[in-house]
């Protein structure tokens, strides 16, 4: 059968009879049918009904440049031509994986001149538990094992990445998370706060948190604290400006590295470079995927810096890791013209003096609606928190029951709206193309305010309000 | 700096300073100065300084269909001006990822119907620890949660491939294996036999160990037995005939589910379309990778069989595991050109009828060398034990010793003479492109007896025999 010539219920009979797909019930899944998206250009996508749709997750966290970026297509193109692919192995190297490397060194913040590559971010975070363990067995503290991350914390999904990761339903499954790595509370001001406290000080204790347990793990047992500097798929759970630096001075204090997880947060989402330069902190190793290549092809990586790179290098010999695409020529071509663009167009420079703040703007005017909670961002990433009741000046907003599962019901809406939004619990969370114009916040704002509508109608004819 | 413009001593500068490759001692390697491979077409690799190579590793087990085949470019292309990502996540697909299951599940054996995708073999068999552990949860037997490995495996870098791997190298760095991993010898014959055992009397043997160690661990805690059809990384280790057979009895009896590592083995190599058809094994899950997209474009995932695909349906609900890029459209509108490669030319019959026999040939004919201990072939895959003195009718064949790293010094002459071996320990392996004519073996073989033979007169001067 020709598959050009398939219609809609054609593809879904085919999807539900052999494609699993990630975090889904295939079962009922297969009882609904997919929704098939077939093309995108700029920030929208169409699906096999014609639909058009905007975007406002970039694929999911990754399509920086939007859809459709004629540099990209031509960078992969012209490698494919000359070279699809060669290893990194055996001492080798082909001159894109080399050209990025550089980049990446340039684009970084001062301390990282080297990158240790990936094909996605779950392999990263990966990397970096054997990249940690490894420097502290090399400086003589093999004891230095334990990682401290966050609950709500997404780091990836395979063993090792999804044990970092605080995702309950995640270490439900599958025998985690493996030994040596523990967690603390994450800097959500509306879970955690405590009655009268400002978000200032709300950052500061919880940052407290990673005290806290150093001294009950032990401090000599600690290797590494890795946390998102925006958490992504918890639910885009902005920390206050005060929660990072202290999380440095504690890290410092002790001694333990600092990992920064930037898949979702560099490469311009926040409005710098990288999200650690958003909250003033000096990490020693970051994780990138996503962004690096707006997900053209699959590429992650984690950018070494000085501290741990000397180390590996000067008393390391073989580190005896890596991935048969470490370095693959095609992903890494397609991230030097991603980065390319980013830089021409001033992509990041844009996201933090104009449509970031004005993102930032538009959320703000949401506050007033009755389901809304909180409408937060952070440069052009977001989060509108849906409520059952608002808070007064005596009480807190009071939350729907988790049970009635209200950020699907919005999604829902959006979905036949023409918009995509990601449904976390109660959050609706946003994470557009930063090639995004003013005139097209505006279009993505008319949108969310209607599906806001929408949901609202729809829990007050439900009896949920 | 432009970086067409750079001579092959710039490349290497930029590389030493930015990039740290994988499995590499990045100290040793600046002193010395990465080879940089600018340009591949067929079975071609040519490098910054102009030299013509035959790679006879398929880049690394990869370019099954060799470099520089326009449908695979024009596919990527072609999709990525469509649509260059979306995820598969929150009820949506792209239609190649869901041709390509479709054809996965065409092309495998009938048993399997459904696919998992991850970017590589690592995610792959990353996946299949949490999939058979959930499986077993599923069952009403959390209890079946061990994984039986080998020896010598390679089942991938990340934490939980490193420890299904038996690496022993990789186990010492990083805090590895991970909890409920175990490892029985592997079937290497040069290794383990008894004097006087056969063939197909020590393949029998083998697989008996899989049944003390289920019998040492409790049947009623083994969740799966791990395997790859020939253990590809560690030196292409070709089992008797006798061995995956009892593997699979011994699977049967005690009801464990079998997992066949097909990342190497898999779309031809052996001279079927998976290894494990070569062997007779009906496993439960198959990993794969690298020969499904030929390399252009990572990809990889599992293939899940009716057994464990109908639990995980029927009573699984979400399965909370995947990947941002499992389905990636352009990876798998690439291996849909590159599976159509492979059925359209015939490779996988021409490997089995005629390139497979007749490169078993030219390497019996190599057994006469007075470097050679044995040189097998299974399909176009081959190894070469590089020896210190051959058998005799009274005793078995005298290894070097392995602080020599003689296949290094084999190594050293393929790469100044224009061919791409591996040397693994004393083995020099190859798995080229299957694309491969009798002509190109004549030239191969050519390159292998001269690199032998620069090796034998090498080592003499050395007094090493």
């Amino acid at each position: 059968m020709n598959t050009l010539d398939r219609t809609t219920k054609d593809w879904q009979a085919a999807d539900a009879a052999h494609f699993l797909h990630p975090f889904t019930d295939h079962q009922a899944l297969s009882a609904k049918g997919s929704r098939i998206i077939t093309r995108g250009e700029g920030v929208w996508l169409w699906d096999s009904e014609g639909q058009k749709i905007f975007d406002a997750m970039s694929g999911l966290w990754c399509v920086n440049v939007g859809y459709g970026r004629q540099e990209l297509i031509d960078a992969a193109t012209q490698q494919l031509q000359t070279l699809p692919f060669y290893n990194a192995f055996f001492q080798t190297a082909t001159t894109p994986s080399i050209a990025l490397a550089e980049k990446l060194a340039q684009l970084s913040p001062p301390q990282f001149q080297h990158v240790f590559f990936s094909g996605s971010g779950s392999e990263g975070n990966d990397t970096i538990v054997r990249l940690v363990r490894r420097y502290w067995d090399l400086q003589g503290h093999p004891g230095r094992h334990t990682i401290i991350s966050r609950i709500n914390a997404y780091h990836g999904s395979t063993m090792a990445g999804a044990s970092l990761g605080g995702m309950v339903d995640m270490h439900a499954q599958g025998g985690l998370p493996i030994p040596g790595i523990v967690h603390i509370e994450q800097p959500y001001f509306a879970q955690h706060a405590q009655p009268g406290e400002s978000h200032d000080e709300f950052g500061r204790r919880a940052a407290s948190w990673l005290e806290y347990k150093i001294l009950e793990v032990g401090p000599d047992k600690v290797a590494a604290f890795i946390g998102e500097p925006v958490q992504g798929a918890g639910g885009v759970i902005i920390p206050p400006d005060t929660y990072w630096p202290e999380i440095q001075r504690i890290c410092d204090q002790y001694g333990i590295l600092l990992v920064s997880d930037e898949v979702i947060c560099g490469f311009g989402r926040t409005g710098h470079m990288f999200g650690c330069e958003r909250f003033g902190v000096r990490p020693d190793l970051i994780t990138f995927a996503k962004g690096v290549s707006s997900g053209y092809i699959p590429l992650g990586g984690v950018l070494v810096g000085d501290r741990v790179a000397r180390v590996l290098i000067e008393q390391g010999g073989e580190f005896n890791h890596g991935y048969t695409y470490s370095g693959h020529p095609v992903a890494c071509a397609v991230a030097l013209a991603n980065l390319g663009v980013i830089e021409r167009e001033g992509l990041v420079q844009r996201v933090h003096d104009d449509t970031g703040p004005y993102l930032a703007q538009q959320f703000a005017a949401l506050q007033g609606h009755p389901l809304v909670g909180e409408a937060e961002t952070c440069g052009l990433m977001g989060a509108i928190r849906l409520v059952r009741r608002q808070a007064t000046a005596d009480a807190p907003a009071e939350p729907f029951a988790s049970s009635l599962s209200v950020g699907m019901v919005c999604r829902g809406h959006c979905f036949n709206n023409g918009l995509i939004m990601r449904a976390v619990g109660d959050r609706m969370i946003i994470a557009p193309p930063l090639i995004l114009t003013r005139e097209l916040i505006d279009e993505m704002m008319a949108r969310i305010r209607r599906c806001l509508e929408l949901t609202w109608v729809d829990v007050q004819q439900r009896g949920w309000v």
